[in-house]
């Protein structure tokens, strides 16, 4: 893997918003970009074809959830992940550890690894930092990510403390098994470690330092997103950036909404993946380029407009709010292919415009007025700024936190 | 609307297979034709430009899901159904009448008319023939049918005979009706009336020669695929076909199998519609040149060729059955969307394919040849050829039966 960074935002003093590209064997990403979840090997609701058409330029897998479904050997079997789920384009695949912590029953956690029992038959298993090594060489993602623990919130410092010390620990062990092992399909493959800390900053500062000293082609940041007030990860976003290398990729795990992605794109992050437009859609939430709609209003029933007058998705050049709304509302799964469509859409152009805004060196200006929009919406909708993200997630459509 | 009788098959002594092309304002049917189920708007986990993709020309839409939501009034609003939902290719509406006595609670069926409970909420309707006119005048689809009753299976004689006496009355009132009012929205609108008459040859008969004299420009064949044996669709089919006018197109109801339509294609029917492809696409049952299959089957799990190579809808271009098989097995809704495709290919493919043999004077070996196969793969899987139809539909998919 081969990461440029192209150009570096000069629109405002405190701008650090860049432009890279990211180079795999499957093909080149532009960053920042979105990555659509692609939990199960398919983004839910969404063909491939129709992620290609929005532009998204990699997907991710989970490994916790393919590891139990279909199965490592079937994947393994079929030639790799990307050719068992016919996608030809990059990859990332997260080390299940998340789901772990998240979905599975009777968890048990030592330095060697995690016990877990599947949530869908209750058989056990174990990872250990190798294993969820060996399993992503089977799954030959374009890029692996170690075994970490993502500390719940609020945690104390020490806890915060402990809990990094194990996930530099597996950091180290996954770089050794890394090194150890090959690629299985004639494609490179690259292992990102992931920063942990919770939102204590001298950890933070910390842990991302010890892994830079590992020497890594890209870093991950990791632990947000699981309930912190919005300025934490805003924070953690800015800590972390400003002592990762400038050189490597940075990708923020879980996050977010689309104000969360302009503001941590300004604090230096390239890469950002959320299963809240997937989610969202299925529940009839659908993001703008005017703010965020909640289509099954009632008010929308004999709305003949295209949801957003400025998008040209398939379902905003073909399909009134009206007829939208008819679908969501009667949950059709054609109503979720529809907002599913859109709300990939709009996440992958948000990424594209702003990296299009750092080129040009306006990218200040297009967040302050994207999110004054945002923010103009919620009020007229009653809304208080700030919202509560969800701890955990409600079904297995899980990102790579 | 204007019906051509191209060419009726030369084949052999018994074919009665017809090509033909049925001209509407949106566009011309070539038949004979499959019509997706559109239930609600949409055909459920397809979207229109997939539809189009498989070569779809017409699609249907069911007036008792459509008047209870969104409610006749927005449809309207939007211009009517085609506008409503997008779609600019012909569309037929069925009357109600088929839901109203399979899906909604304590309906009352008095010459007047039928009043029922909404299976949504339990609100009270009444559709008289006049009503189910002016409804679907509303909606504005290409082609509209009158309301009437459907017997159940088996009835006797006496019930059939009543019932379909019921159905007359009903079909002039639909005709008056009909003629009394006026499109809505600057396109032609055509009316069917539906044979019924159960098992009975004579009411079959006495049915299909009442309505003739009443003179539609096309006739339904209705009141089959509700339990009764395969022959008995096949002898329907045969005896209604003999008496209807060579130069209308005749629809026949809720049909079926690909061995139904391929049957009865032969003995004379021109349009078919049937949740069946839809329907057993989201249960994992997928329709191939072959055969039938059960895609969830664990004998798929590493099995990494197409549904069928000699399909060439997207899912059967792009993916493997084990990957369908995966998706389909833990519902993802992009399995659904995949077997879908392939189903609503196949079922398109066959009557493009039997229009095509029909032209060449090849149709009964076209027919045997696929039904041999179809033979062979029962055989083979130690089912039986019979297998009974689900009398009653189990979710709000329903044909225009």
């Amino acid at each position: 893997m081969k990461f440029t960074l192209v150009h570096t935002d000069q629109s405002s003093d405190k701008s650090k918003a860049r432009a890279g590209l990211l180079e795999t064997d499957h093909g080149v990403i532009e960053t920042p970009i979105f990555m659509p979840v692609g939990t199960l090997g398919d983004v839910k609701a969404m063909e491939h074809r129709e992620l290609i058409e929005a532009g998204a330029q990699i997907i991710l897998g989970n490994t916790y959830h393919l590891y139990l479904r279909p199965g490592t050997d079937i994947i393994k079997k079929a030639g790799g992940l990307h050719k068992f789920i016919g996608w030809n384009k990059p990859m990332l695949t997260d080390s299940g550890g998340y789901q772990v912590f998240s979905l599975s029953q009777l968890r048990k956690l030592s330095q060697e690894g995690v016990k877990f029992q599947s949530h869908i038959d209750g058989s056990k298993h174990f990872f250990r930092p190798e294993d969820v090594v060996d399993i992503q060489r089977k799954l030959g993602s374009d890029i692996c990510m170690v075994l970490d623990e993502c500390p719940p919130y609020p945690c104390s410092h020490e806890y915060a403390s402990r809990s990094n010390r194990l996930t530099m620990e597996w950091a180290e062990r996954c770089k050794i098994q890394f090194e150890k092992t090959k690629p299985l399909y004639g494609h490179s493959q690259t292992l990102f470690p992931i920063v942990q800390g919770s939102v204590f900053e001298d950890i933070r500062l910390q842990s991302a330092e010890e892994l830079v000293k590992m020497d890594f082609e890209g870093y991950a940041i990791g632990g947000v997103s699981v309930g912190e007030p919005k300025e934490d990860v805003y924070n953690i976003a800015r800590m972390n950036c400003n002592v990762l290398p400038q050189s490597k990729p940075r990708y923020l795990m879980g996050v977010g909404t689309p104000e969360d992605i302009l503001e941590c794109i300004e604090r230096g992050v390239d890469m950002f993946d959320c299963v809240m437009p997937t989610r969202n859609a299925r529940n009839g939430t659908l993001f703008t380029t005017y703010g965020k709609i909640t289509i099954r209003n009632a008010s929308y029933s004999d709305d003949f407009q295209p949801i957003d007058e400025n998008c040209d998705c398939y379902t905003c050049r073909n399909f009134t709010r009206a007829y939208v709304r008819h679908l969501s509302s009667i949950q059709e799964i054609v109503g979720h292919q529809l907002t599913t469509i859109h709300n990939i859409h709009f996440y992958l152009w948000l990424t594209r415009e702003a990296r299009k805004q750092i080129l040009n060196n306006t990218y200040s200006e297009f967040k302050t007025n994207l999110l004054a929009k945002y923010e103009e919406n919620e009020k007229s909708r009653g809304l208080g700024k700030q919202k509560k993200v969800k701890r955990i997630p409600k079904d297995y459509e899980t990102s790579g936190k």
